[in-house]
């Protein structure tokens, strides 16, 4: 770790750590990145999945991610589109999770199938007394419509952005 | 306003605010909510609606709720399971939206069909520097799987929480 690396920088190896944590299953190294209890607050940490309701508690955070865990046999996280804003000792990150995952083991022993899948995720992370940043929230869901990706916006309404309903 | 109420209840009140203000189509009220670009850090502010891609910056989020307001009639949003954390000058909210919404009326003139939703949404707040609580994220995101009320772990594997997949 390099201390010239600046507060974003250091943000973005927190967020990637965490998702290669999940590619590891690795619950150890998960529940160090999410917040203490007396760290997070009134209601402290909280956690959506894709569909899922709001889970909140350092209990049933981890809880959910070794579900998660239990039920994949393999997955891959390819984070695109990551942005990150920095204020204080909060940072805000926004990124894309192009999934690719597997299901436990067919009968026979060869591996379930693979699928792929795109989440869009908003974490939040806390800088500690000791200087690391930790997660207080993630909340990642399914996109389900298209954006176009050309942003002309000569034959568009005003307002319309440029988002597909 | 009452200067003796708690972090807390201000960051209620300004989540509610920013329910309302969608429930009234008050663009003017909802760019009020948001922080400004100058106080929402390196990447600005960000929102995901139900089912989209993230979209950053105050430009992009004001434009997808007028988007969103033009396509509504009527909507309505009762919010269950608040729950609130304030570190410092940032505030973590988590709640249910129990929405009723309706689209444009049908060509008879009559209202369009009503329809309930349920979505779940993480709003991150930034206390300003003349103490208001501002918008620096929305994330709300579809339930798609059931949660058992049922909070008895007797017949279920460790670790399983509960959580029905």
């Amino acid at each position: 770790m390099s201390a010239a690396r600046t507060d974003v920088e250091a943000v973005e190896a927190a967020n990637t750590a965490l998702y290669d944590a999940v590619e590891r299953g690795d619950m150890d190294a998960l529940a160090r990145m999410w917040l203490e209890e007396q760290e997070a607050g009134e209601s402290g940490v909280s956690v959506v999945h894709p569909g899922w309701p709001v889970l909140t508690g350092r209990g049933e955070v981890l809880r959910s991610y070794a579900l998660i865990m239990a039920n994949t046999d393999y997955i891959q996280f390819f984070l695109t589109d990551t942005e990150i804003s920095v204020l204080g000792d909060t940072a805000l990150v926004s990124c894309t999770e192009n999934i690719l995952s597997g299901g436990p083991a067919e009968e026979d022993g060869s591996a379930g199938p693979l699928v792929g899948g795109l989440v869009v995720a908003t974490n939040v992370f806390r800088r500690t007394e000791d200087g690391e940043w930790k997660v207080w929230s993630h909340h990642g869901s399914p996109v389900l419509v298209e954006r176009d990706e050309d942003d002309s916006d000569d034959d568009e309404e005003p307002g319309q952005g440029d988002i597909e309903l």
